[in-house]
This record gives C-alpha cells, sequence and structure tokens, in this order.
C-alpha cells in the first residue's frame, strides 16, 4: 500500500514525549497559579462565526485568520483569547459576577509566514479583570503581581516586568502639542532599542516631520530611567502642565506602591516610559516582560488596562485589565536555549513494574498497591528478555523500577531500584511508595525552568 | 455603533463559570487518572494536512469533516483523536519506547446535523497503550480496567463496562458459514436493544437472506447471558468448531481473569456477546460502557484492540488498544440529568478578601498570606458598599469570606466567615488558611459527579 507521510504543518508544534511533559508541567504551574489568585478557568470553542470574530475588523490580524465556509456558515479560528473574552462577557453578562476575573489557557490560530520560532497554532495563556462600568486600580498591580508569582513558580529568575501609563503618555504628548503625531512618534521611539536614539531622533525629524527641540524633548523624556522612586521624582516635574497627564502619573505612582505591597521585588519591575503597546486598545497602566540575559526574544507577556472590552458586541461599559503569556513560543525559546530542568521527571511513569513469572496476577496486584500509594506505575506486561524489559526502563526515563520474581512473590515483598543512584531494597508495597514517593516528591520540588 | 450580538455556533458547548468548574473537575480526574497509570500526555495540532487526516479516506466521517484552505494549503480539523495518534506514531516512532502509552484530551471536529445534546466540537478523552509487532493481552484487561477506576474516581457508581472479543464473533460467524455475510448480519443485531429480538429475526431472513435456522443460531448466540463465569461456560459449547473462536474464547477468559486481578467488580463488567464496534479495525478485545440507569445515552466509553493502528504512515506493524471518553457529551448528559454534584466548589476562589478600609495595603498582605498558605484568595478591590461586597460573595458563591477593618488591622487578625455556616471567627492569617483548607478539602473530597 502506498503510504502518507506522516508529516506535521510547519508552524504547528508537535512535542516528543519528555519535551510534552515540561510543557505540561508548565501548564500545570499557570492553571495553579492563576487558580490561586481566584480566577476561573474559561474554555470558549476554536471555531466562531466570522461575523462575532472579526467584529471589531481591519488590521493586520484580518489577513492572518483561518476563515472557512461550512455549509451556509463562515467560520473562523481564534486568533488570539481577548474576542472570544469580549463575546463571553457580553453574551453572558447576567450570568456573571463582576469584576469577572477569569483565566483561559488555549490554543490560537494566526496563519503568519512560516520560520523558525513562528508559529501558526500557538497557546496563550491569559487572565483578565473584567469590571462593570468600572475597576479599581488595585487590578492594574495585581495583575502584573500574578505574572511575578506564576513567573518564579516557574523558576524564572532574570525577567523584568515593564510597566507605562498611557494617560501619562497621551499627557505628555498632548502638553507638547503632538497629539496627532502620537502614534507615529510611538512607533518611531520603539525602535529605540533597534537603532539607537540618533537614528530615532533623525527619523522624528525627517519622516515625522517633528521640530527638532521637540523631537529632543521626546527623547529626553523617554531616556528617564533609574530607580521607580528617580523616574517618579523626575516625571513629577511634568506635573501641573496637563490634566491626563497628572492622572497618569498618579496612576503610575498607586500601581507602583501597591507592586510592593504585593512583594514584587524591584528587580523584577520597572517603570519604563518606552513601553507603549497597541494604539487604541490601552488606556491605562500597561505592560511588557523581558527576559533580561535574552532580551531579543521580546516581550514574552504583554497586556495592561482597557475602557471598553466589548463595545462591539454590547453597550455595556466594561473596562478591563489583563495579561497573555505567548506560550508556545515562550516554551520553544526556554527549549532551544537550553534552560528547561532535566531534573524533574518526563517519563509518564514513577515505577516502572517488570515481572519475572509467566502469571501476571502478582505484578498486576503490585502496581495496583503502588497507584493506591499514590505512585504512578506503568506495569510492563510484555513476555520479553530482562536485558530487554531495563533498557526499555532506561529509555523511558523511569525513576524506579520495580521487580517481582517467584522470591518476591513467596516473600509478599517488592524489589525497588532507583535508577539514578543504583540502590536497590526488598520492601512492602506501602513502604516501597513511601520511598518513591518521597524521591518523585523531591524532583518535583525543582522547578521546570532553569534560569540561573 | 451597531453591535454584533455575541452568539456561539450551534453545537459548541460554552459554559457559564459554575458548570464550568465542574468540567474542570472532570478534567482534572481524568488527567490524574490516566496519569496514573503510567500514560504520557500528548497534544496533536488540531489542524492537519487533510491528505494526511484522511489518509485512510471514505465513510461518514469525511463528510463530517471541517476542510478548507489556506494559500496553496489543503487543511482539515482532527475529527478524533486516533488518527492524529498512528500519525504521531509512525513520526516519531524512533523516538518512542514500546509499548507507548499516551493520554490525549482534546478537542475534535464534527459537522453533524445540529441537534440538542450533539456537538460539532467535542472533547474525547483517549487512552492507547501501542506496540511494537505485538503486543500482549494483558493490555487489553488494564484498559477497562483504567476506566473503571477512573469513572469510580469521578464518582459514577451505575454503570458497566460490556467486554466482547471480535475473533470470538468472527469465529462464530466462520463456523456458520456466515463470514461474508458478517458485517451486515452484525449491523442487523446491533437493533436488538431497539427493535427486540423477533423483528431482528425478521430483517435476517428478509434482508441478510439467512436461513431461518442460521438466524436463530445467531440470536441464540447472542442471547447468552447471566454471570460472566455462565457466559464463558455456555461457549465453551462452541470450542473446538473453529480456531478463530477458540483463540477469541482464550482471550476473553484471560481478559476476564485479568480483570478481577485489576479488581473490577463483576457488577462493573459484563461480557456482552452483541458489542462488535467497527467493522475493519477492531481485531480482539472490544468494550462498550453502558450508564446502567440510563441506557438511552448509549455508550459512553468505546474502545478496543486493533492490530495495526497506523498501516496508512508506515510498514511498521502496531497493534495497539485503546478506548475513548466522549467527554462533552458526557459532561452535558449528566448535567442535563442532574447529576453533578453541588458539593464541589464551584466559585473561582475559596476565600474572597473585603477590606473595610481606603487603603488597601492591609488586604494585599491578607490575600497574599492566604495565598502562601495554599488558599485559592480573591481580594475584592472596588469602593462599595458592604451590602454590595456581599452579595457580591453569596453570588460568588464563595465559600468564606475575609472581612478587613480597622479593628482586624489594629490587631493583625482576619475575620473569617463561613458562609455556609454562617460561622465566623477572628483568627491570624495562618489559622485562618489553616481552617479554609481543611473545608476545602472536605468538599474536594467528594465526588464530581452524584450518581447514587
Amino acid at each position: 500500500m502506498a503510504k502518507v507521510s506522516p508529516r506535521t504543518l510547519s508552524g504547528f508544534m508537535e512535542l516528543p514525549p519528555k519535551e510534552q511533559m515540561k510543557m505540561e508541567a508548565m501548564m500545570e504551574i499557570l492553571r495553579r497559579s492563576y487558580s490561586l489568585y481566584g480566577f476561573t478557568p474559561l474554555d470558549t470553542p476554536v471555531i466562531e462565526s466570522a461575523e462575532v470574530l472579526l467584529a471589531k475588523g481591519g488590521g493586520e490580524t484580518e489577513k492572518q485568520i483561518y476563515r472557512f465556509s461550512k455549509g451556509e456558515s463562515d467560520l473562523a479560528l481564534r486568533f488570539d483569547l481577548t474576542v472570544p473574552l469580549a463575546k463571553y462577557v457580553a453574551g453572558h453578562y447576567s450570568e456573571l459576577s463582576f469584576p469577572f476575573r477569569r483565566y483561559q489557557i488555549g490554543k490560537v490560530y494566526r496563519g503568519e509566514r512560516a520560520q523558525r520560532g513562528r508559529f501558526r497554532e500557538f497557546y496563550q495563556a491569559d487572565i483578565d479583570v473584567i469590571g462593570d462600568g468600572k475597576l479599581d486600580i488595585i487590578n492594574e498591580a495585581e495583575i502584573p503581581a500574578i505574572i511575578y508569582s506564576t513567573f518564579t513558580r516557574l523558576g524564572l529568575k532574570n525577567f523584568k516586568i515593564k510597566v507605562n501609563n498611557r494617560k501619562l503618555l497621551n499627557g505628555f504628548y498632548a502638553m507638547n502639542g503632538m497629539s496627532e503625531k502620537a502614534g507615529e512618534i510611538m512607533r518611531t521611539v520603539d525602535k529605540l532599542d533597534k537603532i539607537g536614539e540618533k537614528k530615532v531622533k533623525q527619523l522624528l525629524v525627517d519622516e515625522v516631520k517633528m521640530y527638532p527641540d521637540k523631537a529632543e524633548n521626546v527623547l529626553d523624556f523617554m531616556a528617564i530611567t533609574g530607580s521607580n522612586a528617580e523616574v517618579i521624582a523626575r516625571l513629577e516635574d511634568y506635573r501641573g502642565m496637563d490634566a491626563q497627564f497628572d492622572q497618569g502619573l498618579d496612576e503610575l505612582i498607586t500601581v507602583t506602591k501597591y507592586l510592593a505591597d504585593f512583594g514584587v521585588p524591584e528587580e523584577n519591575f520597572a517603570l519604563d516610559l518606552t513601553i507603549a503597546r497597541g494604539l487604541d486598545y490601552y488606556t491605562g497602566t500597561v505592560y511588557e516582560t523581558e527576559m533580561t540575559r535574552h532580551p531579543e526574544i521580546g516581550s514574552v507577556c504583554s497586556g495592561g488596562r482597557y475602557d471598553n472590552l466589548a463595545e462591539y458586541y454590547t453597550d455595556k461599559q466594561l473596562p478591563g485589565v489583563g495579561i497573555s503569556i505567548g506560550l508556545t513560543r515562550l516554551f520553544y525559546v526556554l527549549n532551544e536555549q537550553g534552560l528547561l530542568s532535566d531534573e524533574i521527571i518526563t517519563a509518564p511513569c514513577d515505577a516502572l513494574v517488570l515481572p519475572m513469572t509467566e502469571e501476571l496476577g502478582p505484578a498486576v496486584a503490585a502496581a495496583t498497591a503502588l497507584r493506591q500509594g499514590g505512585v504512578r506505575t506503568q506495569l510492563y506486561g510484555e513476555k520479553r528478555k530482562f536485558k530487554a524489559k531495563m533498557s526499555y526502563a532506561d529509555k523511558l526515563g523511569a525513576p524506579f523500577v520495580v521487580l517481582l520474581g517467584e522470591d518476591e512473590i513467596r516473600e509478599g515483598l517488592l524489589s525497588v531500584k532507583d535508577m539514578a543512584s543504583g540502590e536497590q531494597k526488598k520492601l512492602s508495597a506501602e513502604a516501597a511508595a513511601a520511598w518513591i514517593r518521597a524521591e518523585v516528591a523531591r524532583r518535583a520540588a525543582s522547578a521546570v525552568i532553569k534560569d540561573e
């Protein structure tokens, strides 16, 4: 029979088992961390009516979207988790309690040009808090505090959550009479990291058509750095010139204060006036997160405050604040950089039971006892030579092997071998489970990411 | 602005938060249960090349498939998790250890005619064990044993895993010289439950064109019931007439014996000769699972032994055995029947912290302490009246409310209220966390399904 090549589409991640286990470990930490902060998990369809999904319409996204017909229906695959959230909140409005806090970890689809490290199907892991009419500023501090806590649980150490405020930026442009050019200026200033201050100034003058002194003002403003207290002190110099600026500054001060209350160390967050995010959507605090030793990766977690989540679906004013981790890309990069731990257990089982007798009844009983003792146990039922069985255990990376021969069955004991140390003991099923659980717990305590 | 209706497509499940929490609880039990038996989680793309996905081609499935173009590519959404598994095993063959045990809980897509309780996007929760060249019979007993254990953990009590063997069936038809008509006969016999023995016999004679005595033979065979020992004793009467039948009977005896070794009570599994499953694919033991008080639902979990998982992709002989839970449908039915527990916590948090002061610092500290104590905690930061805050807590279904006013802050204590009993205590954060954890653990110990 002619065979079809079992290929996976380019831009679609499909991991070997051991890497998948690391991905699962990351996802499990995200679920637990988000749950610990009182977010409810949501699960919305991958397919939506194109009319619903593209209610906002336009832009780069629409070109990338997977859109198709089925029967009479014009359908599309979700390209983020925010539009489905907006639809959900508008549609389930009366069933929800506000503030409504949800997390969603799900696959989204964008038909980007295929290239290494770019994915067409990828996980986003989002949290959002949605208010009904209004939403307290403390949420704008809690969201990055959750990211700090989540990243720390994952094992990330060298990261910085960069915080800015859109009112502050808009106010600054207004006080300089540059409101109309604000978008263009921000896009240009966004290139500071890449092309440097001098070239940005040239672009501002030549292409954005700014007066050189105004361009200088912008660059001076963007160059404000230092400790958070220092940045705020420098920003105070601008106070009193524009009401929106002043409000943004007050918000930034409040968020900075609460971030400290939430226990986020200053080394992991920084006021950064160059962060702007999308132009229309965000209206208050905005975030980007940089892996400080790998700035080339770009932001691994971004978001901010918005005033109107679901305006395309409802007249209700639904302000919110949210943040999104690009999980597939983050995993890909960490894996490529060798930053994923080899300490966590990637075998599908903690113990592999190897029967040494024809009749498998006692091995079944042993496996059942270990499972009742909370040990992830695989029963190896194939009739093969001892060497082949041990080589299977090795390839699987099973932390423990449990041998069950005539002697063990007679004595009612299990021969348990720690595959890492080589240590072997004859134990009751209960004692074996306790030994294995302790070692598994030790290894499970190590972080999935090694970011030393 | 004209609004787009925030509708969800028909046939796509989108749950309100409390129901979603119940679904999550079920999925978490499936993940843990499958892991406990040494299965590795897989995650394959939702989109595959149509050529790959439809390598087998034909049949009802192809009409239902979501198939579309993107650029030059002919794409399709997966319609089950078995074809992607076959592709995965063929494609990653050299990286895998055999037997390869994987579970996958994922969404699949079938454009079925929309009707109540029928889904176009639905979760399947599959386990499979794949051998390289051969696979021991014990796996055919372990798979239903895992389903027994999983269903029991979910809280299901009134279910029966029906077991049959395709070799036994094929052998029976061969010994009656009916091999060619076997498919047609099995499809007719499948209607026994619905139309009864008399009408089935008539169909066998009139439409399948069987001699009446042969039809009688078939119905006599299908009517063999009783305890598993009784069924086996009756089947022994047929031994010696067909080699395939004898092999099937031996397998059935072995599987029955091991099922008992695995601790599956006889009330939860039954040899049932009317179970046949798909015609071409299965070659040994086959399973269906009936909720005994709701037979109208049909099988909630089915599968069996197959000899050639990936023949469309590889020359390797890859026998396996697997089973699939139609999770979305199962959830839907349980929910409709009122069989989902109201005892498990469906609030996004265990404790809702309600600050009674303007300054939120102490409330942030309290929430942080509770979270460090393992309590899922939501900080309510909105400036609203006490009554509105309590009504929010009620609507959310938060098990505990933590009040923090001037007094509590001065004393360094939290006022903690158990919302179910009304009991209120002033406690340190640590003592509060311990109290809340204990109550949460009590409620978490109750099963998600109430099947009394």
